[in-house]
């Protein structure tokens, strides 16, 4: 069966797609089309919105999904004529949450909800820039700045992670590889041991670290399968020995692996 | 007035967040301290959530705001037993669209919702190496595999949006630093020529450029406001004599930023 799925939204779109891909997983035997549609912010692009809405219908035989927060009532009413089925997300919440905190929302009052530019904005990118400034071991002087340190072999997942925590927590998270110098002498580098309680460990398993390598440096010792399974395997008895918690990529999202850490590690969120 | 609100979840809690944080954003006037609680997963970490809701309760003088998304039906009503004002996310939308549908979810018969280990995975790890890759002009004999090129005077706020495009939509971003060499010759070099399709400018206000820099390199020239007032109208010039179509990163939330850019740049997002 396939059905095409609308996330319309005034502003990015971020909530209805974010709450829309979300109710979307649960129903696994449907072939979804996923549009995201940001800043439908007045009556043209809206009737604009409704035209491309019809013809998905028309296309399907079935009516789109529509996920929406789109604030302004002239908008809402014009998507409300199209063939969608509409899911709406701010509507359905926003009355039982004024009753209970006795406040009239913005929405309400017709307010658009942008994010804007808040003191979020700076913790964000300085987090970012601290991720990449103490990116592979480049500089580890900063370590005492650092919210974590993750720890592991070369392309296990490490940079995304940290720019992943950066961007939507504002941690503050550096990364280290662990190469075969460290290995051979099998103890943490004494950068890091300063620092025990920062870090926590990545590893992945060696077919999938092998294939990632190979895309780096084709057919080269550093992504021989040998290699990888050598490395993971000292790692991980790196991480055992030292009592560092650790986790495998391979398994998981970026974003189940940093919520995870924080979870771990009892690191709160940054941005507010 | 103060309220905690929680974010829980049996998996990252990012939808729990991501609509929660949304919602509270209507309500302007009242101090929320908000704090997300991934992988609740078992009773155990019911019953002490359901202690920590309470202490909250307690402390605020009314009842903390929950939003989850929490699928085993033992789970929630644990959580259901707490002080909390419950706003049960999936059960809100889910039956609305199981008929609608014509479909059970995999909410109703009680499966998980990970995100799981997909194709997604690769393809946005790609796309951050890609904006890694290609950061500030490193490296340009790619560029026909990218999606978008950003283009703006230095810590103008390229390289976070680069890498947010990629870690939220999977889209291949790089980004080109116009030097004061390129302003001098007034004309674009001729690398981004080549792609100008791809181009899109970014620009940002002179005090808040100079603010950032002086972080960076304190007292220097490149740190300027005589220096950053001169780059940025030599820029913006540049962009409208180029036709090349330009945002201010003042204003704009990283989110914005790259929604607005996608909708001017007709790209769809990659990520499934």
């Amino acid at each position: 069966m396939k059905r095409t799925a609308f996330f319309i939204s005034d502003g990015t779109g971020i909530t209805a797609e974010t709450l829309g891909q979300s109710l979307l997983a649960q129903f696994e035997t449907i072939d979804f089309t996923k549009l995201t549609r940001p800043y439908i912010d007045s009556v043209e692009k809206a009737r604009a919105m409704v035209q491309q809405i019809n013809s998905a219908a028309e296309k399907d035989g079935s009516r789109p999904i529509i996920f929406d927060t789109i604030v302004n009532q002239d908008i809402r009413d014009i998507l409300a004529e199209s063939e969608g089925f509409m899911i709406d997300i701010f509507a359905s919440f926003l009355a039982p949450l004024e009753q209970e905190l006795t406040s009239h929302s913005s929405y309400s009052v017709g307010k658009s909800h942008s994010i804007g530019h808040n003191s979020n904005y700076m913790e964000r990118i300085e987090a970012v820039n601290f991720a990449l400034d103490n990116d592979d071991g480049a500089r580890t002087h900063y370590y005492d700045k650092a919210d974590l340190i993750l720890v592991g072999v070369s392309r296990c997942g490490k940079t995304p992670t940290c720019l992943y925590m950066a961007m939507q927590y504002g941690i503050r998270a550096a990364n280290y590889p662990l190469t075969e110098d460290d290995m051979e002498s099998l103890q943490l580098p004494a950068v890091l041991k300063k620092h025990k309680d920062k870090l926590f460990g990545l590893t992945i398993d060696p077919d999938r670290l092998t294939a990632i390598r190979h895309e780096r440096k084709p057919n080269s010792r550093y992504a021989s399968f040998a290699q990888c399974e050598f490395e993971v395997r000292e790692v991980e008895n790196l991480f055992r020995r030292e009592n560092i918690n650790f986790i495998n990529s391979t398994y998981f999202s970026v974003e189940e692996i940093s919520a995870k850490i924080l979870v771990e590690k009892g690191v709160e969120r940054r941005l507010k």
